[in-house]
Parts: C-alpha cells; sequence; structure tokens
C-alpha cells in the first residue's frame, strides 16, 4: 500500500495516541518514523511501530514525557529519560544542545534511562538544518565481539555526523560491525550462507553459517579500528551517561525490564568557527569534487554519505511512502480495537 | 642504540634550538616524539626529526610560536598556526580545549597553517589525564579512495580518542584505511604482494601490486563506513578550520610549500557529567569485563585499545628506547654541525 507522509504520520501518532501515549510524544515518535522511510531507512520506520506500542502496552515504556535534566553547565547536558520512548529523549537532548552551542558554539549531552531511537541520523540531521554539525550514538544490547575476543561486548551501536552544505547535508550514519544483523537474519531465512567476516560462531571461529553467526557475534569493521570505535560509543552512551554498558542492557525484542540505553548527543555551531555561508559553499566544494573523482570498475556513480537518503526524501515527499502488506496488517491491528482505519492514498 | 628517555628527549630539543627553533617550540616537538617512541609507535618518533628540521632548513615551516586564536567563544576556538612546527598548534589547542571545557563542560578547537603533528594520541592523552575525554583528528594529502571511486581524496587522517580510567587510559588512534601505506612500503621492500582488499591501482583496480597500490589508493575500513568517517575528519579538519580538504595539502615529504594541513581537537569534561571517581570505575569496570572474555582462537590475550601503548610506557620508562642504527646515524648528522653529540645510555 502507498500512503502521503502526513496521512500515514497521522495514523502513527492517533494510534499512539489511542495506546494512551502523550500528544507531544506521540508527534515526536511519528515525525522520527516518517522521518526514517522518507530517507530509506525502512528497517528504522513505521515497521517499528508495533513493538513499540507492545512495550509500552506491557508498562516496559513509559506513555508519558519523562525527561528531566539531571545536570548542565554551558555546554553539557547530562538527561535522565524516565524510561520514555527513545525519541522523546534524544530528540529533547538534541534540541537542547542546538539552542545552548548557538550561545557557547558547542554543546554535549548525554541521555540515560532511554530505549530505542530509530535512526540516529534523524538527530544529527535536526542539527544540521540549523547550520550546526550534529553528533549522535547510542548503544544497545551486546552483539559485536571486540577485537580478539570469541564473545560479544559491544552493541549494533550506531554513530551518525551530518554536516550542512549548499545542497543536501552529508550525513554519516553507520554501525562499526561489517553488516548489520539483519543480513544474517536475511541469509538464513533464504538458506544461504553469508561470506567469512562477517561474524563469529559461539566459540569465537569465524563462521559461514548464518545461524552460528545469530548465535555468536558479529565482526567489527577493520579489526582493532572498529572494535575501539565501538568501545568509544559505549563509554559516551554507556559509562559517560550512566546508562550501563551493552552487556548490562536490555533487548527491544524482549520483555523482561526497560532497554535502559544511554545515548550521547551533540551540535557544533559552525558559525563560531567561520561564516557558515563559506562553511557551507567549502562542503559543497568538497562534494563537487568527490562526485567528479573516476568512478571505480563496476560503479556508476560515487555517492556522498547522505546523498541516497536525500534522494529518497525527494521522492518519497512527492509520490508517496509504499509499505509492505505484512507491516500495514501490523499497523492495522495496532490502530483497529480503537476504531482508527489505515487508508491508502 | 639504547637511549634514557631525557638524554634523547635532550638530545632532540638541542638540535633543534641548534637549527634556530625556539625553545617553547622545541620542548613541545622533542615532548611529542618521545611520547610516540615511549608508547610504542616508533614511526612517529625521533625518526621524524630530519624531515622536520629539514623543512625548517629550507624555511618551508616556521622556527617560531606563530600560533594566535583567529576567533573564540565560550566552548570553541579557531586557531592559525601560522605555519609552526604541527605539535606546536596542536598542543596549545588542547590545553585551551581543557582549560575552557573546565569552565564550561566541553571545548572545540580548529586548527589550519599547520603541519605534521605525529601521533594523535599524544593530544587526546593530555585531555584524559586532565579527567577529560580528548577528540583529535587532522587532515593529511590525499591517499584514501573514498568509496566506489578510483581515485584517492581523503587522507590517511588519524581519528583519537583518549578516556581516563582508574588504570592505563583507553586510547584509540586509528587511520580510516585498512592498513597504513607504510605496509605497502615495507611489501614493495620485501617483494612481497599485497592482499586484495588493502589497495586499488591507479585504474581503480583491486591489486596484489604495492607499487601499483602506492601509485593508486588506500581501501578505507568498511566500505562506506571507513570512508564516510574519513569524509567527516576532512570536514571537521579542512573545511570547518579553513584549511583546505586533502587535495588541496602539500607532503610533509616534498618541498614545493608548506603543508597547511588543519586539525580538529577537543576536550569534554567528564566532571559536568557525572563524578569524576565514578566515571573512572565506570570504564575500569567495562575494561575489566572486556578482559575477562573468551579471548578468540589463536589469540592469547584481549587487548583494549591503548594497553599495549602503557605497556610500552612503562617497561621503556625503565628501560630506556632502543633506536635503529640508521635513525640514529640520521639524528647524529643532524646535531654534528652545532657540535652536538649523540651518546648511548
Amino acid at each position: 500500500m502507498r500512503f502521503a507522509v502526513g496521512q500515514l504520520k497521522g495514523y502513527c501518532r492517533n494510534t499512539m495516541l489511542a495506546h494512551g501515549v502523550d500528544a507531544d510524544c506521540a508527534e515526536t515518535v511519528a515525525d522520527m518514523l516518517l522521518d526514517a522511510e522518507l530517507t530509506g531507512v525502512a528497517t528504522h520506520g513505521v515497521s517499528r511501530l508495533a513493538i513499540y506500542m507492545e512495550r509500552v502496552d506491557k508498562g516496559l515504556v513509559s506513555k508519558h514525557n519523562d525527561v528531566r535534566i539531571v545536570r548542565e553547565s554551558p555546554s553539557t547536558l547530562a538527561i535522565d529519560a524516565g524510561n520514555s520512548l527513545g525519541a522523546v529523549g534524544a530528540k529533547f537532548a538534541m534540541e537542547a544542545c542546538i539552542r545552548k552551542a548557538r550561545e557557547t558554539g558547542c554543546c554535549f549531552a548525554t541521555v540515560k534511562n532511554s530505549n530505542h531511537f530509530g535512526a540516529a541520523a534523524y538527530y544529527t540531521r535536526m542539527a544540521a538544518r540549523e547550520g550546526m554539525i550534529g553528533f549522535c550514538c547510542t548503544n544497545l544490547t551486546a552483539k559485536i565481539a571486540p577485537h580478539g575476543a570469541a564473545e560479544p561486548f559491544m552493541g549494533t551501536d550506531p554513530i551518525s555526523v551530518a554536516v550542512p552544505s549548499n545542497g543536501f547535508p552529508v550525513v554519516l550514519d553507520m554501525t562499526p560491525s561489517v553488516v548489520a544483523l539483519g543480513k544474517l537474519i536475511l541469509a538464513q531465512k533464504l538458506g544461504k550462507d553469508i561470506p567469512l567476516g562477517w561474524a563469529l560462531d559461539r566459540d569465537g571461529k569465524p563462521t559461514t553459517d548464518p545461524a552460528a553467526g545469530r548465535a555468536g557475534s558479529l565482526i567489527p569493521i577493520g579489526g582493532p579500528k572498529g572494535s575501539g570505535l565501538a568501545l568509544m560509543v559505549e563509554i559516551l552512551s554507556g559509562v559517560l551517561s550512566g546508562a550501563g554498558t551493552a552487556t548490562h542492557l536490555h533487548d527491544l525484542y524482549e520483555f523482561d525490564a526497560p532497554q535502559g540505553v544511554g545515548h550521547f548527543l551533540g551540535a557544533i555551531d559552525v558559525g563560531h568557527f567561520l561564516d557558515v555561508g563559506a562553511f557551507r559553499a567549502g562542503v559543497s566544494a568538497m562534494t563537487d569534487e568527490v562526485k567528479g573523482l573516476r568512478p571505480a570498475e563496476g560503479v556508476d556513480e560515487v555517492l556522498l554519505p547522505g546523498e541516497r537518503a536525500a534522494r529518497s526524501a525527494a521522492e518519497k515527499a512527492a509520490v508517496g511512502i509504499d509499505v509492505p502488506d505484512a507491516v500495514c496488517a501490523e499497523l492495522a491491528a495496532l490502530g483497529e480495537p480503537y476504531g482508527l482505519k489505515l487508508k491508502e492514498c
């Protein structure tokens, strides 16, 4: 089924309201989910609403905006999200960072007692829209083995940086593992082997069996490099926030306890370093230069980080968002008890 | 030859003084070179003094501390290094960031018109010693091909993050390429092939020939991930600083012009988020947990980022620093015209 952006967003928001979620929280989460759909990250889009509502209904996530500032300095914030929906604490943190960075030049915030917040790029793009450089990372349950270890320790912790230009923002949003867990799940469904270098089995041996990899751990990019990056995310999101590191967190798809994840976000205001126009022009000159490089064999076009997302957003804003039938059925089931109808464009 | 730390540092400092370098600049550079030797990064240690002095003698690098603050906010600094020796501007920037972060919670600085600054971890460890989280990156001449491109654009731009704990600091210091250029140079010297996945030839094709790889480009870790990280370093160090991106810089080993590289450094003061003791204990609990993981097959011990460096520093501070004969000959030649003698322990 195909939906207009506002229509699908409205349905998500109304469904959350029907489940008792505060209006401001419902608006924030709906906006975040639709942003993921627009930018082509459907894995973090409306398909997540069902699990979010299941956790809310079970009392594992607060229906309210229970976010509060625990500690504040001119350029830092320590935030307790009070087990609010993940996007609520993270968006609050980035908005506060942007406001404070406007004054002092930069601001960084930690968030603890939080939940799955969707795609990290949603928050960094907020900063880029304000002429700032945005940073965001979060931790999640343990899936990646540290370099040299046979067991997982770090989550598939995303790292995002977004930068304004004269055109689309340059947006990096990456996990420090060679592949996301989703690629193993897909290979298993299709009965296919995975390449060596993606995962270790439960004994820490490289494996081509996706099921063995899922039971074991993911391999970080660049060995000690990706491993070190993921550990730094654990430190920033887990230790500096007080949330705890990956092995002490709870999974989105298990119902034993609140997730308890931590985030680390920040904004650097370009205008405190140089004229924002000059910066935007400099970034655009760089992207022009990169676009002008000879493509590698078998590559049609050199793409910048964030370029595919920008194209997807422009296209989907115009033609609408296609949602697979299985996801539509899930969405419809969420609203149906409350008399809400999911309607096609 | 083996040297006591103070002795080798003194020789480096006196050699720089003899070449006309300002006393404070000579002290900073000598300290940075010896820190690299101590932490086991000999590639960035005293073996670099000869090229630094050759550039100074040729007038390509200033003998003076010409660093000045161009723009300042409560939590940001834009610095012009005035073509001073690289360590001079970078150390000044990190010291200023630490001072300002103590007040506001964090501070980030750009540095332009700078030069090769040695190992990035030297600067981030300064912050960790003060109970802060240190960040540092720099750009260098173009060597890494963006994901999907057949030509180099980004430098082998190091990224360092350092974090205090109760024991050794956790220190990441990585380039976003699969291997450093030095590994290709070594393979070529030894007449050996390199594995596919390290480098592209001049046509952008994967190559096993180290000479072809040197003429071509290095491959980033994790495809678009390492590529995106390197582009972000170019933006922070090259565009935000005003220094320019990799393709517009000059090489340390070419004598056509000042290098003109840019740095980006910062410090986040842990004490503005939570009690520093609690943070250190949290990081140590994490490192204990990682050390306690089962090692992968063929691995004796799981090592944390910065652990090898800390062991090396403790050992070398006690027994001294071994310098290869070829490097000793270079060092001796630098001081000899001024009557300086390089003496063993």
